[in-house]
């Protein structure tokens, strides 16, 4: 049973809808749009990363003809190890995106199993029905594009992460022409991201960047440290022409700092004049103010180069009175503690801070309220599906594309796995397929969900009291019931009132018909609540002995 | 043995200098300045809230001889019912925040062991050595103050949370008059709220929320539900008149919410108009378009209110498609997360939500650089000591205080437990007291410290994985190990891996000499950690028999 309409279906993003993937499938043909990881919220505890769920792709699997990367950035291509494994499908994306793709195969030992394809910004694949343009977009990474995908019911125009920059670090705008080329054929649905849907504006240029970094580096004299995303490529190559134009040699820290550094000088996106690279080791022997050192952690990740400098345990070097450093990347919204006790045990190291509440050291890669109405503009969509954003971003995108004409009923707000179908040049959004999230928590993949995490909840709430209980033969208590815990209360606290809970159990033991282990909670938790108003996990064990 | 000089010490506030909490010392007089709690931060596991550490208080006790509030917020009066069990020395206050004060000793019962003495805007108290000035500040509650405290060893100005507001709710600005004569007096020291020192120009008047409120009436058909702080009067004043002139009648839901309103009408800070309010009851009834709900949870908290609203958990009312829902407040940080998942959780359920980012319906009521800069203006003080923020606003307070001409070395950048010296028109900053914070855990104050946290967060990454060995009389093993687990895997897996674990268990119990416990900890960790990359805690108990 063939299915004549075209299907868009985004799949991934923990919320934000479409973000980490998009399927568009047409009879036979299906290809993936990106395939990205996220960061874990805070209270998915002990969770890795993040995944979108690939089960209704399995039931695709036949048809997947190709995955896209529109590009470079973790939350577009960090699940690649996982997809392929499954689907090994051809990939499709531009230079310096297949490059980081292919290092992060490589630390894995993948290098093999995947099939690159190198299509440059302006080119055109086909696969199966779709004839695919790729154009460029403004980013905070280059060689960012997005997709004009020709389908036989309309051309779908997906913007991929963009904002309007007219001076650009890599001097190369937005294909403007590529956009009006599609405006001209027939938008028939622009799926825009609208990330920065509630901020009014422009989104301002790295140039902004440029000059606010330049102000930094012409007031310090020390040392320079900045910290950023090892996939901010442009951000690097910012700071390297800084560095050369105030006669610093920059050396990189950090495993994915260097080598996003490597892969993308290799390939030209990055250029770093002969001899203002050095080592850390180099760097750390010349005179402070010939030095800039470029490493990541601007999230404030305990374990990040930056993260440890703040602590005083990072192995190479230590921060020096008088070093000035630059955090120059966005906090991701639920990481600002953690960033902003990075920035204050720095400062009291004795160095001087800047970070984006002090001075512009970082600008957004999404476009803002106006831009998103450009992008709208220029291509003229019939419909327009905001998508890249929470419901609350999608919302607001919603009130800009009215603002611009698009009559209500065809803009169209969609969740993860909602199914948009496409047919003679009308859109309905009709069905919904399996689109949860699926958690990575050291090797293992998935096993985990919202019950285990509401028991890891539970005990970082108010730890774990543990009970055991011999039995003997005839089922009567042996012994005495051992009760320990941990993270309940301060030892001498806990040991006391443990020691008044084990004659109740003992009692409770004793009393009990048949459903022991269960009146052993209730009378664990009834006392230990009474006594302390506090909650913990009560497991109890039992043997027979 | 006296102290000839005046020591000030600030003493509570997580991170946030002497926000909670300052001590003035002058011999045998001893005052406390404000006793607030603050929220836990993220990686605080199951802490409920925080208050300063009374170990220095204590030592001090024969001495203290008042305690003065600046203003009603939970983060300047919410541990008073902690501290006045240890010291009841006398409470001064003006006649709002004592009436806070009581609503908060009511509620436990303990109205009638606090003396409490009402000083109004303007007058002056005198305490052993100190003559304390109280004199009228904006802020985001009425009835605010700075203290203006002459001391033998001259006059420190400490401005509490304070910003410059010419057009504020109850039409009080802050009392100049006083400035002008300190400034004529001479300000040895000027204590600065420095919370917006990173925010440049000048924090916006409560006017443009009234604006910002009376847009959203004039738009808006249907219910509108407002989320605030219960202790934000001056924003519920705000609501309050925008229901006046649109016509609607006004509800409030929330214990504590609606003890504020109560006790604010009730000493005339809050005016309601005859008729305006109705029980939640008759707004349910009422026809859409003539209800205002206020309530309780614009920190997305999941117990409350509005909370309960976005989870469809409400006992008395749902959300309704068409309502109108404002987030009247600022979100804390660490509570970004919580706060936009309420956000996106309304809109799923067909509210219109209206949030700061979106639209001005909440403005600090903190001083922004300008703010700080006019305030020293008009003091002129000697020394500046900016208070109640991080480390990072203290330094940028630092540099505002120098562009206005104070010199480097008059300006004093402390932590939390340095202890200020005073002494003939000169300030040093020499000693260091205890100045930890203190947990609040159920119905426990203080027992758990930093190793219970991280049992709490080990507990929270990878659960735990508890063994139980019976021994026998001879040492040796009796039946098999018991071994349970919670939050370290989904329960098929974990079974299976588990059952692997048992046979390794038994061949480290036999070949153990001694250590035994230890060596099972060490199989289970290297084992699961082998097969999963996971870190769970790992207990062990043994049972003689």
């Amino acid at each position: 049973m063939k299915d004549s309409n075209l299907k868009i279906i985004p799949l991934g993003g923990l919320g934000e809808v479409g973000r980490n993937m998009m399927l568009y499938e047409y009879e036979d043909t299906a290809i993936i749009i990106d395939c990205g990881s996220m960061f874990p919220e805070n209270d998915m505890l002990g969770i890795d990363y993040i995944i979108p769920d690939f089960q209704y792709l399995r039931s695709r699997k036949d048809k997947i003809r190709g995955i896209i990367f529109t590009h470079g950035h973790e939350d577009h291509i960090g699940a690649i190890h996982h997809l392929i494994q499954e689907i090994p499908a051809p990939i499709y994306g531009t230079p310096l995106t297949l490059g980081l793709v292919k290092v992060k195969l490589a630390r894995r030992g993948m290098q093999n199993q995947a099939q690159l394809n190198t299509v440059h910004a302006g080119e055109q694949i086909k696969i199966g029905p779709f004839k695919i343009d790729f154009f460029h977009v403004c980013h905070s990474i280059p060689d960012a594009v997005g997709l004009g995908i020709e389908t036989p019911e309309g051309l779908i125009v997906q913007s991929g992460d963009y904002k309007f920059d007219h001076t650009p670090v890599d001097n190369w705008p937005t294909d403007y022409a590529k956009l009006a080329e599609f405006s001209r054929r027939g938008v028939l649905a622009l799926i825009s991201d609208s990330t920065n849907a509630t901020r009014p504006g422009w989104t301002p240029s790295e140039q902004m960047v440029s000059e606010a970094l330049e102000k930094v580096f012409n007031q310090t004299q020390g040392r320079i440290i900045v910290a950023s995303f090892a996939s901010l490529i442009s951000r690097v190559q910012q700071v390297v022409n800084a560095a050369v134009a105030h006669n610093r040699k920059i050396a990189f820290v950090g495993t994915s700092m260097v080598e996003n550094v490597e892969i993308a000088q290799n390939l030209d996106y990055l250029r770093i004049p002969d001899g203002t690279q050095v080592s850390i080791n180099t760097a750390l022997e010349l005179p402070e103010h010939e030095v800039v050192i470029m490493c990541t952690g601007a999230q404030g990740e305990p374990t990040s180069i930056l993260g440890r400098l703040a602590r005083g345990t990072q192995r190479q070097f230590d921060v020096r009175k008088g070093d000035t450093i630059v955090l120059s990347s966005k906090t991701i919204p639920g990481n600002e503690e953690a960033v902003f006790s990075t920035i204050n045990e720095l400062f009291r190291r004795g160095a001087n801070v800047i970070y984006e509440e002090i001075m512009p050291v970082h600008v957004s890669g999404h476009g803002s309220q106006e831009d998103i109405k450009l992008l709208i503009h220029l291509t003229r969509p019939k419909y327009f599906i905001p998508a890249y954003g929470e419901l609350r971003h999608l919302k607001q995108a919603s009130i800009l594309a009215m603002q611009t004409g698009i009559p209500e009923k065809r803009v169209l707000v969609v969740e993860n796995g909602d199914v948009i179908n496409v047919k003679k040049n009308k859109i309905k959004v009709q069905g919904k397929v399996s689109a949860d999230t699926v958690f990575v928590d050291g090797s293992w993949v998935g096993d985990l969900g919202p019950d285990e995490l509401r028991d890891r909840t539970m005990l970082s709430r108010d730890g774990i009291v543990l009970v055991h209980v011999n039995l003997n033969n005839q089922g009567s208590l042996h012994g005495k019931p051992e009760i320990t815990s941990r993270g309940f209360a301060a030892s001498q606290e806990a040991e006391e009132i443990l020691s008044k809970l084990v004659s109740k159990v003992i009692d409770t033991v004793k009393s009990a018909n048949g459903k022991m282990e269960r009146d052993v909670i209730r009378t664990v938790k009834d006392f230990l609540y009474k006594e302390t108003k506090r909650n913990p996990t009560v497991l109890v064990t039992v043997s027979k002995i």
